[in-house]
C-alpha cells in the first residue's frame, strides 16, 4: 500500500537551507540543527558533541567488532613521531610532508609581560611530528615484534586522533584533527597481503551498506590516486546527494617498500631472511559527513538505526500538573518493555526525554536530530493505553502535518523492533535508488564528459566508462584534464560490467570500467 | 579446606626479579614478560601492546559504562589549545606551564640536504598547546553551551590522549602521553557540584574495588595536593605491593574560578546571572600500572577476571600428528561452551590457543601474562572427557609444580563461571588482607615518624595518624618536613575512624585521620 505523496508546497521544512538550492550551507545547518559539532575556536579542529559523538560510538563499536572478528588486535602507538622516522620512506614523506604538525619546545615561560612563550632553553633536540598516520612508527614496531614465519601475520589495528594541517577545512569531511582507525599487517606473502587488503576492503563495504544503510562502490583506485608509496589503494566511494563522490574509506596493499625502510624481515621456514609484503587500511570521522550527506534532508539528519545513539525517543506531553506523574509512569513503563526488546540484534535504544521545555519545540529538535521514531504521549493517551508514532523517513502527512499515527500501545511494542529493522532498509533502498539515478552510462568521447559535466546540471552525478588504464606520460595527461574538469577518477568497481567501446580520454580500447565524478 | 602451602624453596618461578629483591626491575620485568608495552623509541612514549591494551580497553568498557549510567554525556574536544586560553585561569597556568608539548609550525620543507625542518615560513601566529588536560578549551564551549538554569548541569566526558612533557618517565606510570577519560561538569550550586564531585568519587572507590580488585581508600586531599585551581580534591588511594601509595583517580570541586575565567555563567529562575560551579574528574592508563603492583607476583602479572582481555586460556598438547583434528575438535567444542556462559555479568571470555610452538613455552606465556584460567588438553584428556586446570591465582603445589588439577569436562564447565567469580573475588581479598597488613596506626609525634620511615624497613607501607588541618605557614611548614622525608599525604578517608590524640607535624589536637606514605 503506498501512501499518497506529502504535498510539497504545504510544508514548513524545519532547515531553512534547501538541499537543491545550495547543498554546501544545508551541510553546515544540518550539523548545526542536530546538535552534532561545532567550531572549537581552534583553527580547523572541531568539537563533537554528544550526538554527532554519540554516532561516531557506535560505528566505533560496530567497526570494532568486525576487526577484531577478523583477528586483528588493537594496540596504541605513540602521538608523536620524530622527524627522523620521515626521512625513512621516500614516497611516503612526499604525499605527507607538506602540513603538518610540528613540536619544536616541550615548555612554557613567561615573557615578562604577564604572557607566556615557548621556552627557548627548551627547544627539542629534534622535532615531534603530530601523527598524519602512524606507518613509520608502527612498521618501526614491527620490525622489532617479527622474526620469524612463526610471527606471521602480524594484524594490528589502533583507534586514534590524527592531525593533517589542512587549509580549507569542513566539519566531519575535512579536519586538521580527526578520529580514525588505521589497520596495519605484516604478511609472508604478495597472496597474503593482496588477501587482507582486500578482506578490508570487502568488511569497509559490508559495513557502508549494512550499518551506515550507504550504498557504496568498491573498487581499485588509478595510479594516480594511490595513497603515498602504495603499491596498490582500494576504496569504497559512496554518492552524496548532491552527486559528488565521497571517498568513505581505503585499504591499501604497500608491497615490500615499507617493510624495507623499517625493516620488516622473517626467517621463513627454510632459514633465508625475506621481507614481509604489508598492508594499511583505515575508517574515519569522515564517515559521518558521508551519512549526513547520503540520509540527511530538508528537515535535518535521518540517522540509520543501527548508528543512532537512541533509536526511540518517547516525549511525555508534561503539563506542570497533577496529570504529569501519572503519564511519566506510563512513558517509564513502556521505555522499560522497549527496551527489552532486540532490534538489529542489540538491545533496542530508548530514551524518555523527560527535560524541561515545550514538546514541539522537543519534538522538532528530534526530528534535526534524526531519531528513527520519536514516539509523543499525551495525557489521554497515557488513559487509552495509546501511543502516536512518527518515523522520521516518513515525516509528512499529505496535507503537509507531521504524519503521527495513533495506535495502541502494546501493538506498537509488538511490532517496534521490526520498524526500527524496516527503517534501516528503507533509508538503504532510498540511497541506493538515488545513488543509481545519478549513474550516467554511455559517454564514450572526451567532448562528451566536458559537455556532460559543464552542461547546466547543478548535481551531474557519475559518469560510468571505459578505461584503457594509461600509465606514465599518458596518465600524466588524463590526470590534467581531468584536473582542469575539476574530475577525478573513483575507483574501477569490483564485480562491475565488462568494460565496453572506448576510453574516452585515450581512445583506445576498454579494459576497464571507471566511475569518473566531482568529489569531495 | 585449607590447601598445603607451596614450599618456597621448591619454585622455580618464571621471572627474574624478585618483589622482594627489587620491585623497580619487577616492574619493569612484568610488563615485558606479559607483553603489555614496550618503549616506543619516542622520548617518554610507550607502545601499548594487544594485552596492555586489552585490558584498557576492558577498563574503559565498564567505566564508560558508569559514565553513561550517570547521565554524563561523551564528547570529542580539541588536541591543541591555543597559548592563549592557558593565559585564563593564572593558579592552573601555574600548575601546568612547565613541561607541555608546543607545536610552533604547520609544515616541514627539504633542508637541501636530504633532510627536512620546519618550514620558517609556517610558522604559527600564535603556538598551540597539546593539551596536557582539557579544563580551558572544555570550559570555553561550556561557556558557549550554558545560558539558563534549564541547560544545568550539563555534565560531559571524553576520553583522549593528553600530554605533559616527563623527565623521568616508567610506563604506565608516568608517561609524556597518556590516555585517560576526563569529566566535566557545570551546575547552578556549590552542593549540586560538590554532590557531582563526591559521586564521580564514589564511582572510581566501587570501580577499584569491584572491576580492579584493588581496595583503595577514599578521601580528600591536603590543600597542598590540590589541582592547581581546585577548591577540594578528592582521591582513592591504593597501596602498592612495595608498600607506596599510588593515586588511582581524582575528582575536583572546582568552584566558579574556572567558570569564571571561561564565561560559565546561566540565568536562574528568577533572570539573574549566576556563575557555574564546575567539577573535573579523570582517571587514566595509570590505573594498569596500579593493577600490576597490586596483584602481580613472581611469576608476571595476574589480571583480575573482570578486565581479563581473555579468563580462560585453552591450550591443546599439539603433537603435529593425525590425532590432532580430534583434540582440536574437542577444544573447539570446549571452546563454544565456555563462551556461552556468563560470570560476572558478561559472557565469558575464552580463546583457543592454537598458534604453533610447544605447549609449556605457550602455558609460561599466559601465566606471565596472567590468565586467570589455563586449561591444559592432552589427546588422552580429549578422548576421556577431562580438562587439566590451572588457576593463576593458585599456581603452584606443595611440591613446587604447577597446581594443575584434572577434572571431568562437564563437571568444569558446570563451575567456570563460579570459578572465574572466585578468582576476582580471591585477588581482592589477597590485596585487602595485604594492605590492612601494611598500615602502621600508633606514631604520634614526628621523631616517631622519622624513625618509621627511616628505620631499615624496606617496604615500610603507610602510616595513619591525627592531623590538625593547617593552613598557610604552618603548612607549608609540614610540606617541607614531608619533602625531607620523602613523604607526602596521601587523604583523609571517608569514614575514617574518629580522629584521636595530637598531630604529629604541629602538636595540635588532631581534627581529622590522614595516610602519610611514599608514593608513586
Amino acid at each position: 500500500m503506498t501512501k499518497p505523496a506529502p504535498n510539497p508546497s504545504k510544508i514548513k521544512h524545519a532547515l531553512t537551507a534547501r538541499r537543491a538550492d545550495d547543498f554546501a550551507a544545508w551541510y553546515q545547518e544540518v550539523i548545526s540543527a542536530a546538535d552534532m559539532a561545532e567550531e572549537s575556536g581552534v583553527r580547523g579542529c572541531m568539537v563533537i558533541k554528544p550526538w554527532g559523538y554519540g554516532i561516531w560510538e557506535r560505528i566505533q563499536a560496530l567497526m570494532d567488532a568486525r576487526i577484531k572478528a577478523a583477528g586483528v588486535e588493537n594496540c596504541y602507538f605513540p602521538l608523536f613521531i620524530p622527524l627522523s622516522y620521515f626521512a625513512k620512506e621516500a614516497d611516503h614523506v612526499e604525499g605527507f610532508a607538506k602540513e603538518m604538525a610540528v613540536v619544536t619546545h616541550h615548555r612554557l615561560i613567561a615573557d615578562g609581560k604577564g604572557g607566556l612563550i615557548p621556552d627557548p632553553a627548551a627547544k627539542l633536540e629534534e622535532p615531534l611530528i603530530v601523527r598524519p598516520t602512524s606507518e613509520t612508527v608502527i612498521g618501526a614496531a614491527m620490525g622489532r615484534w617479527v622474526q620469524s614465519w612463526r610471527d606471521l601475520p602480524l594484524c594490528v589495528n589502533q583507534w586514534a586522533n590524527v592531525v593533517r594541517w589542512e587549509m580549507r577545512t569542513r566539519m566531519f569531511l575535512r579536519t586538521s584533527e580527526f578520529l580514525w582507525q588505521e589497520g596495519h599487517t605484516a604478511h609472508a606473502t604478495r597472496e597474503d597481503a593482496l588477501e587482507e587488503t582486500l578482506r578490508a576492503l570487502e568488511m569497509y563495504r559490508e559495513f557502508a551498506e549494512n550499518v551506515l544503510a550507504m550504498p557504496v562502490m568498491a573498487g581499485e583506485k588509478p595510479e594516480n590516486e594511490r595513497f603515498p608509496g602504495a603499491v596498490a589503494t582500494y576504496s569504497i566511494e559512496a554518492m552524496m546527494q548532491d552527486g559528488k563522490a565521497l571517498q568513505a574509506g581505503t585499504s591499501h596493499y604497500l608491497g615490500t617498500g615499507f617493510a624495507e625502510a623499517s625493516g620488516i624481515n622473517y626467517q621463513d621456514r627454510e632459514g633465508t631472511q625475506q621481507l614481509c609484503h604489508t598492508t594499511s587500511w583505515g575508517v574515519s570521522t569522515r564517515m559521518i559527513g558521508g551519512v549526513i550527506m547520503v540520509h540527511g534532508d530538508d528537515d535535518g539528519l535521518r540517522v540509520p538505526p543501527a548508528i543512532a545513539p537512541q533509536q526511540i525517543i518517547i516525549l511525555p506531553m508534561l503539563r506542570e500538573d497533577d496529570g504529569d506523574a501519572a503519564l511519566l509512569a506510563y512513558c517509564e513503563e513502556l521505555r522499560r518493555d522497549l527496551a527489552g526488546l532486540m532490534a538489529l540484534r542489540e538491545p533496542v535504544r530508548v530514551l524518555l526525554d523527560k527535560r524541561p521545555g515545550k514538546a514541539t519545540q522537543k519534538r522538532w529538535a528530534w526530528v534535526k536530530k534524526g531519531a528513527p521514531l520519536i514516539l509523543e504521549i499525551g495525557g489521554r493517551d497515557a488513559a487509552g493505553g495509546q501511543v502516536s508514532v512518527l518515523r522520521r523517513d516518513q515525516l509528512w502527512r499529505e496535507d503537509g502535518k507531521p504524519a503521527f499515527v495513533g495506535e495502541a500501545r502494546d501493538s506498537f511494542v509488538a511490532r517496534a523492533a521490526a520498524e526500527i529493522e524496516a527503517i534501516q532498509q528503507a533509508l538503504h533502498a532510498e540511497a541506493l535508488a538515488r545513488r543509481d539515478a545519478q549513474i550516467t552510462r554511455g559517454i564514450d568521447t572526451l567532448e562528451g564528459l566536458k559537455a556532460f559535466f559543464s552542461e547546466d546540471q547543478k548535481y551531474p552525478g557519475w559518469v560510468e566508462m571505459g578505461w584503457s588504464r594509461p600509465t606514465g606520460a599518458a596518465l600524466d595527461k588524463v590526470v590534467e584534464v581531468l584536473k582542469t574538469l575539476k574530475l577525478t577518477i573513483r575507483n574501477t568497481p569490483q564485480g562491475g560490467a565488462a568494460p565496453r567501446g572506448v576510453c574516452p580520454f585515450t581512445g583506445e580500447a576498454a579494459v576497464e570500467t571507471i566511475y569518473v565524478a566531482r568529489a569531495y
